[in-house]
């Protein structure tokens, strides 16, 4: 219950003529401001902090040195890739510390249009963690996508005004931007002097000047401290990522110093569940942060008061008077173990220890747990003629989001592809889910390593096809099938049986489930990946569904087919 | 002449596929992003930076090496302390590098209302120097003042959304807010989440505390480090100030660290036009901070990115892609030698190389030049009746805007104060120039030295009374009758006779002539004052303007009398 305190009333809880309502007595407050570590209470009213110093309050919390940070708030962030409700992920992320996430909704986009951006709004409002939005920029992520939904400058235009809404999402038609096709001037016009995001892989030199100065103010996909340091000169924020399997912060944070950590800030973009249970949110960005030698208080500064600038949330990202009453108490500054979180005033207490509300089935209208139509699907659709005997393979980076094409022989056997050595790759299939067309386009992946088996996935970046891939045809087969009748989700099969499937009905994308179930099905499934021969250093479903992805070189796959980033083009999967 | 390059135009300059207008090459370019000075060419097309590396325009110049820094903004002054039309103050500062100010119009609004404000927003439109407004919000300063105009939050309301308004300005009324005053409140609650500048010299603790959450979050009045560093920690940006009378760069430089450095902004706040002439405006700032220690790219994003962040001006503050072409050039990071300086792209090149153009005097409406109203006066009226053998003085601090409340004995003839020893004070007085009223407040002045005449101005902050100090009556009534005739301004009486006069016919704060007039009559006026007496570090007209300002401890003269500011009320001159 928000007690609503009028200023009046907070400026005399400030100015000690009155008791504060909560104080939280002899805190190691971190000054991001001053990059200090002070000691002092924190008296708070409402939703607000109303002062720091020695107050009273008609409830008090020793928090008996123990320090206390500013709320953390992740920069970028896909809420679909914990694949649970907004609703039920706000118990995770502010049991983490997360108390503001800035959410680009891009993957319901693709698959339900404006409804989707409407049912996150919708879910936003019934959660405890703020979450604002950035419009999807790209929806289809590129012309050569084929997402269920499109989102145009038109569609923006209806909730450019929203209160949540603080810009425009990663534009990761960075090709466009360069260009300056007429499509993509619309969109930029429409936030022109506001607030843009970047995505622009290994952009460059002159490209990324005209990148720039089309307004685009941040970037997630720096890959090095090279690229980094050439994009935080031209005037980027560098979101320092660490998702599940695009982890770029050991890399970046070499090139944080004093002179440009203002402009560095976290973000997680697409991170598991499962991950974020296990090893944190925003906070193992600071953890591993300071692992890595950032002063403490300057990693809780990029995760806290940079982002806040980043993006003009005025009212947060610091522990000082008229702030939101966003506070995360930490055992210490180095495990960053956390005790205590504060979310506008509001008490959460530890990991796990809190959970979303009931009704969470009545939420979610009929419309969006039904957007799986694949048509009819037929072995036969999976086989691939080889004109020549080496295939442009799809060849996977571990700990990146990377693609390399590689060239070389592989097994055949009456003119079809076989995997049978070991050192073949193994098929990668994505089958339009939208329309029900049985489009499907056929490639080769190595490095997934997965054998006797097959996993299937209605996340797909960016358009959301089913992207399934395997050994054999019979597991791959099965693995689709099973996704098209449950509505979407993921699924591994093997042998001619479904071992295990996590439904995530809501747009394919998301479970209609609390997050400790879901966490127990990634689990069981992680596991289940690994004995089907995935090596540790892949995480197979995220992994999976960015292998549809053409923004992020070298090489990917649509229903399409075989698509090659830096030629711009589609290519044979075989080479004569 | 804005040759309006659209966005399609700019991002084909940066991507190299058309020259650009113009290419400032082999610049050495302060980086204020990353603290680095880097070697490039700066390419412009219209207003903006298009690209910074290697690039061809249709023309170019040549920098040789020459630094490159971003313009510099002043982020809180008074146009008014300057004595000059703002259209003419434009071609001063540009000159000076500063090619935006954040003008708080608070000494034209005390005398005119809301046309002031007016006035000033049609001079800036003629202005090549950005001129932005933070609406004034102590007119009156405080309850015990008498302008000629009040400003409430209704008038506020009727401009609030326009273009060059930023927020509120510089809330002086500091125990207004603290008290949580409702008519405080209003103005408070119209810029809530917005941008409100403060103004609280010496506030502290809970009470400071108070004032931060009514959501202040600027602070220019900080006189020590401590001062400072309490501010700071408590979310107020520190705007450091050199103005003509208020000093406080030296000091409070000692306690900018690279922790803080971002939350440090420049400013001028009060600063006559001949020292802007001879020692400069922001660029002296940071001349001044370098000299002290701050490393030159720290400096310049004092003076740059972090003025624009403060006041959320996205679109300048670096040389960067898509940002304002407003550049400075500079021979070295030592001297701060400017060489050129571009405002939105547009040349104007060196110290008072460029002068305003003609039609002054045709733009500025009647009722703006016929403001001094001051009824009849006699010299009876400037008689001091001693109730006791002691007087409660007003005591100058050199190079600071502080009084001292001095207590000592003074000589008397007939019961009447008379200046007759070394040791005595002289006379010091403030009589309503607005509503001729008559109205009139005596006060003793310790340290201005004045001997054989009396110095006059209409410039009195804030309520612009006409304020008058002299060591015989004769000369301070004569002085009082000439800015009476005059319209008002500044005035010299020596003896019987006037000795010069610079007359200030806008609202009585400001000339209609050019700059290079108003500065060589300021500098004969201040001779003419050293020839009096008054010692040298003391700057008599601005240390003369702010002796009637209720809101500086701690002892000020109004036109209803002596004001002790520590205690909050009227006290009498003479001690019984």
């Amino acid at each position: 219950v928000d007690l609503g305190y009028n200023l009046k009333e907070k400026i005399d809880m400030a100015a000690g003529r009155r008791k504060s309502e909560l104080v939280l007595k002899n805190a190691s407050i971190v000054n991001v401001f001053t990059q200090e570590i002070l000691k002092g209470d924190i008296a708070l009213a409402g939703d607000i902090i109303v002062g720091i110093g020695n107050y009273e309050g008609e409830k008090e919390i020793d928090l008996k040195g123990g320090f206390a940070a500013p709320g953390f708030i992740d920069g970028h962030m896909h809420l679909e890739s914990t694949m649970v409700l907004p609703s039920e992920l706000s118990a995770v992320l502010l049991a983490r510390g997360t108390t503001t996430v800035v959410a680009d909704p891009h993957e319901i986009v693709n698959v339900c249009g404006i409804d989707g951006i409407r049912f996150i709004m919708d879910q936003a409002k019934k959660s405890l963690l703020d979450i604002f939005i950035m419009l999807p920029s790209c929806v289809p992520a590129t012309p050569h996508d084929s997402p269920g939904a499109r989102f145009d400058e038109t569609d923006m235009e209806k909730l450019v005004c929203e209160d949540r809404v603080l810009g425009l999402g990663e534009f990761m038609d960075f090709k466009g931007v360069v260009e300056g096709r007429s499509d993509v001037l619309k969109k930029l016009k429409l936030f022109r002097g506001g607030k843009i995001d970047g995505h622009a892989p290994g952009l460059s030199g002159k490209a990324l000047n005209a990148y720039a100065v089309a307004g685009i103010r941040t970037e997630h996909e720096a890959g090095s401290v090279e690229e980094m340091l050439e994009k935080l000169r031209l005037g980027f924020y560098i979101l320092i990522r660490e998702g599940s399997a695009a982890k770029d912060l050991k890399t970046l944070v070499n090139g944080v110093n004093s002179g440009n950590m203002r402009r560095c800030v976290f973000c997680t973009d697409d991170r598991h569940l499962d991950d974020i249970l296990a090893e944190g949110h925003i906070d193992n960005n600071i953890r591993m942060a300071v692992e890595a030698g950032i002063d403490p208080a300057a990693a809780i500064a990029m995760a806290t008061l940079n982002t806040a600038e980043c993006y003009g949330l005025n009212d947060r990202g610091a522990i000082a008077p008229g702030y939101l009453a966003d506070i995360v108490v930490l055992e210490d500054l180095k495990n960053f173990k956390i005790n205590m979180v504060f979310k506008s005033g509001k008490i959460t207490v530890g990991n796990k220890g809190w959970t979303a509300g009931s009704g969470r089935d009545a939420d979610v209208p009929e419309w969006l747990r039904n957007t799986v139509r694949l048509g009819s699907i037929s072995k036969d659709m999976l086989d691939m003629e080889m004109c020549g005997p080496e295939a442009n393979i799809i060849t996977l980076v571990p700990g990146s989001l990377a693609t390399v094409k590689a060239v070389r022989k592989v097994s055949t056997e009456n003119g079809l592809f076989i995997c049978k050595e070991k050192s073949d790759p193994v098929k990668l299939a994505v089958m339009d889910r939208h329309r029900a067309s049985g489009n499907i386009g056929l490639g080769l992946l190595d490095g997934f390593g997965i054998r006797c088996g097959a996993i299937a996935s209605t996340i797909s970046h960016d358009s959301h096809n089913l992207i399934v891939t395997g050994d054999n045809d019979t597991d791959m087969l099965l693995a689709a099938e099973e996704l098209g009748s449950c509505g979407g989700g993921i699924t591994i099969c093997s042998s001619g049986k479904v071992l295990k499937t996590l439904p995530l009905p809501v747009a394919g994308l998301m479970s209609l489930k609390p997050f400790m179930e879901v966490e127990q099905d990634l689990i069981q499934m992680l596991a289940i990946a690994r004995s089907l021969g995935i090596p540790y250093n892949i995480e197979p479903f995220m992994t999976l569904s960015f292998l549809a992805l053409t923004v992020i070189p070298e090489i990917r796959l649509t229903e399409k087919g075989l698509f090659d980033v830096i030629q711009d083009n589609y290519i044979n999967y075989c080479r004569t």
